[in-house]
């Protein structure tokens, strides 16, 4: 097959990035990492699909107001989440006079919206935003059961984040970054393919979408030449702790050992021994929070100088997976390094 | 704001087009421009949902076989559809081994996954599938009622087209279509805004798009220079009967006349006064299939030279709808143009 890794020509730089979360995200070990976080989950609505569209407008104002940006300024917005339709994003950046870009990657969305974002800003945009959602409320309902029935959990289910992360990119088209050794960079874009493990255990994600993460680590390792011990930090959001357990065993089965630096999105938000939160965090939300308000703000600061970022998601829906079918996955792959280019 | 037109510097070329379809779109006036039409419109599956992605891997199945290529040879998918989790794309293309990249615009899908591909192929890709389907049965069932209620449908009410439409697109790197008057490229691009009207009907889809449309158009107009005669066709897909004349008159207001060059693939792809189907065809699989299997095909042959293609959707979920929010609307617009580089 075609080589699936591409070396970006022109590395986009992000301006800022932003999160806002609920409580739970508050009482975990990434509190820190929120600009925003509201203590009821509601963000001032009165039903839970809007508190999720409200999180990606909040969190897409603190983004711009970080880059001291208006609306005006950005020529594309790349949004998605996991509501039916995607209306998280379509009403929550509706109020934003920007044009809108909606994608649907599930859970690995974020990924998926960087990653376009940066080929579309190879020889066309200027400035881009990407924004992801998810809200535990509305995906218990919609995926499950409405929280108030109280569903039993069982032990390999992921929360999903209540969070939404956003992200401002710029071409450097005037390489006004060159020399500044604090920016980030996506420097490398690897898309991944849809694989389909055979699950059908909707309250097993992690495993569903650990052999797409296997697939895109595989490649991206064989066609970049680059081993493991060549990042500082890498991390997949969200195959959880049974997710991140069946990737480390089938990665070694290919010979490539992930060490102390690999991590995932889902077991870094929450803390598992005090939250009870079984496998971890999952949703549109987790892997963006994680890299907007944790992994980008630390690389900034000089605390990792080159992550992989792998986002999962599970391709299925509540139909799909009541009509039988087994659950594919797809794990998209960015690069992101320090320095001027 | 930014100047929101993009003209292409390298100009992708169709390879190769399809569309399959069900068997109002055989009784219709473009029975002609599908490879395959399915009598029962099942597509031999099991349930609604199946059939659908069924569609979606027959559609990019003789897309492929007229470019004569192997899906080894296509670098990403770019797809999208109509279901909750948009599953009909994820199921329908589980099969190709390429990298996946899920899209939800609404309607609007197939043009916005033409945009983005178009965008991506700049510095990135080197080739490209697009495919978008949509189904009446899964569209009716998840949208409305399910078929065998037999609901009662109002004047203003779109047909879903059962109907899925593939693209194969090249980004000419190699200049071998250099010379080729009879290929059809995208010469430009522009992402739609989110516009919402204030429409709450969600029988009345035309009217919740046209404004989008209006806004897609009106910029057009004023950053490329051209005006409507400069085109052979204009196309929206899909206002169908009311939004293509509220589209008509808000752009009257605004001095762009649309002449008898425009039309609307829900009004193309069925026969309003024998075909009952009230203000014409709508979904995902409209536009896709009156493009790649009328449209483009067309143009290869000399029919048009120059066609200004805006894919309108409508980003309400049911839940949005009961929930007594406005609906949105969004129109992604390509410039289509036959010729060499």
């Amino acid at each position: 097959m075609n080589k699936t890794l591409i070396k970006l020509k022109h590395p986009p730089v992000f301006l800022s990035t932003a999160a806002v979360g609920g409580r739970k995200e508050s009482e975990g070990p990434l509190a820190f990492a929120f600009s925003q976080i509201c203590e009821d989950d509601r963000f001032g609505m009165d039903t839970w699909e809007k508190s999720e569209s409200e999180m990606q407008r909040r969190a897409l104002h603190f983004a711009l107001s970080k880059a001291e940006m208006k609306e005006g300024e950005i020529d594309a917005l790349f949004a998605g989440d996991l509501m039916n339709q995607c209306t998280g994003s379509a009403y929550g950046l509706l109020e934003y006079d920007i044009p809108f870009l909606g994608l649907y990657g599930a859970c690995s969305t974020s990924v998926e919206g960087l990653l376009l974002a940066s080929l579309c800003m190879q020889e066309g945009f200027g400035r881009c935003a990407v924004v992801t959602s998810s809200h535990f409320c509305s995906a218990e309902r919609q995926f499950r059961l409405p929280i108030e029935y109280g569903g039993q959990r069982t032990p390999t289910a992921q929360w999903t984040v209540t969070g939404s992360g956003a992200f401002i990119l710029d071409n450097d088209a005037a390489g006004e970054f060159s020399c500044a050794e604090s920016c980030v960079r996506i420097t490398e874009v690897l898309p991944g393919r849809s694989i389909d493990g055979g699950i059908t255990d909707a309250n097993n994600m992690g495993a569903a979408m650990a052999p797409a993460a296997v697939d895109s680590f595989t490649r991206y390792f064989e066609e970049s030449g680059r081993s493991p011990e060549d990042f500082d930090l890498i991390l997949t959001g969200d195959l959880g702790y049974e997710g991140s357990g069946i990737l480390r065993e089938l990665l070694r089965k290919r010979d490539i050992v992930l060490g102390d630096n690999y991590n995932d999105c889902g077991l870094l938000i929450y803390d598992r021994e005090k939250q009870d939160v079984h496998a971890g965090g999952s949703g549109c939300g987790c892997a963006a929070s994680v890299l907007a308000g944790y992994v980008i703000p630390k690389m900034e600061s000089g605390g990792f100088r080159r992550v992989l970022a792998v986002a999962t998601g599970a391709l299925m829906s509540p139909s799909s997976v009541q009509q039988g079918q087994s659950i594919p996955g797809v794990a998209h792959l960015v690069c992101l390094e320090c320095g001027g280019e």
